[in-house]
């Protein structure tokens, strides 16, 4: 139902603007849901029959990684979204100023249809990279999903796990030379597929892997459906998303701006 | 520093390792910040001499609407971002699946120079709309912000707050037709601004929002390269991220997914 169809059938204002935002904004229709705690209605999801998608979250991941291809995947039908650190509870970014709550812990969560690795600056990627329970866990993870998909640097930490050996990969641009450490093959592309895995480039690449590992969960017209839901037509103000169009010296004060805004 | 160049001054494997990572990603080079507990480093960063951003958080709000822009004003020389809710802890998103801590309750916040409303689906924009205590709270904010800014149904928020009469704004595609409930134009386009207010479309848009915004915060340069920053070149695997592009069916199938997801 469109915004407009909704709105030829309603009367009373208030009746209007509450019928006309459940079909626009599409909230359940039913009071009891409505209603009920969140907490009730996270698990309820649990039970539901889509892919359940696991996303890790660690001290000083990059709060755009996780959370754009969260905002897709947990519109796919039946599906449900699983934040995973080590120790459940507040995961905070890089920068300090933003914390996540992590729902399991990974010693209580490991078996996911899709498994997600968020990338972040330095100091998170490499706490991960030298982390073998952690690595661990992403391994035995691994062994069980039907894709295993990281953002940005989080294809460093999938390749230190040992994952990427002989694949193609991608990651963040600055960090491209790094891929080869793994046996892995680096590919400046938005995101990329080899097999089971799927790397996104930095940050905001994650949202465009979702789409795409959408269509491979719940069809084309689906995916398709998901960008309008959030409502992807990019239009940003300048054209100096990669590093080829933005020059050395942009590259250079964005990892500047990277390294101040760090803690 | 690119990576080639932090690349050529390394020797050994595991410092080559750490300083590469440190160029190309660009965390804080001090070893004592690197060590130090995130949460001082939170409150260091409130005397940072940067803009001070709140990003308001409610029950329902859309993951990407603000942690989108979060990721991009977060990097902006001497930035604190801050999210504010009615009370401090995880507030949940729509879907249930996922918690953002607030930091600070709107009791003890109301001076920022940048405000950001997101928006959410019908639970919560129709509870914000519906909460005079919220959007008296909006109301003080604004007196003292630069700019207040919205995301997705933020701006029909703004608009009940009482902001955007007579103003152009924009809002969710799906929405679009209760700006006018609020005196407002509706703008087709990525982001409006009308004096020092700037509404974005939905959910993705706040990425395109906040680099735009940030070109007025620190300048183009600086603008341009935090998109780099978050390697913002979008290829989106399809273009049907607007309602012209996408077409009724998928518009009734996004707002389909959007409802099931939703709890």
């Amino acid at each position: 139902m469109t915004a407009k169809t909704a709105m030829s059938e309603m009367t009373g204002t208030t009746t209007k603007r509450r019928a006309v935002l459940r079909g626009a904004l599409g909230a359940a229709a039913g009071a009891g849901l409505v209603t009920a705690g969140t907490a009730e209605n996270a698990s309820a999801h649990e039970h539901a029959d889509g892919p359940r998608i696991g996303i890790l979250l660690y001290d000083g991941f990059s709060l755009l990684d996780p959370t754009g291809p969260a905002e897709v995947l947990s519109r796919l039908p039946g599906a449900t979204v699983t934040m995973v650190a080590e120790r459940p509870g507040p995961v905070r970014t890089d920068t300090g100023d933003v914390a996540v709550v992590a729902e399991r812990s990974t010693a209580e969560a490991d078996r996911f249809d899709v498994l997600l690795v968020p990338g972040a600056g330095e100091r998170g990627t490499v706490g991960s990279i030298n982390n073998p329970a952690l690595l661990s866990w992403i391994r035995r993870v691994d062994r069980h999903t039907q894709w295993t998909t990281s953002v940005c640097t989080g294809s460093l930490i999938l390749g230190a796990a040992g994952l990427l050996e002989g694949r193609e990969a991608t990651t963040y641009w600055a960090s491209r030379d790094y891929l080869a450490d793994y046996g892995a093959t680096y590919v400046p592309r938005r995101y990329v597929r080899s097999g089971k895995f799927i790397t996104a480039a930095g940050v905001s690449a994650g949202v465009d892997m979702a789409l795409y590992l959408s269509a491979h969960l719940a069809g084309e017209t689906v995916a398709q459906a998901l960008q309008l839901a959030v409502e992807y037509d990019p239009h940003p103000p300048f054209d100096t998303g990669s590093p080829d169009k933005a020059g050395p010296e942009l590259q250079e004060l964005a990892l500047r701006l990277l390294a101040e805004s760090q803690t």
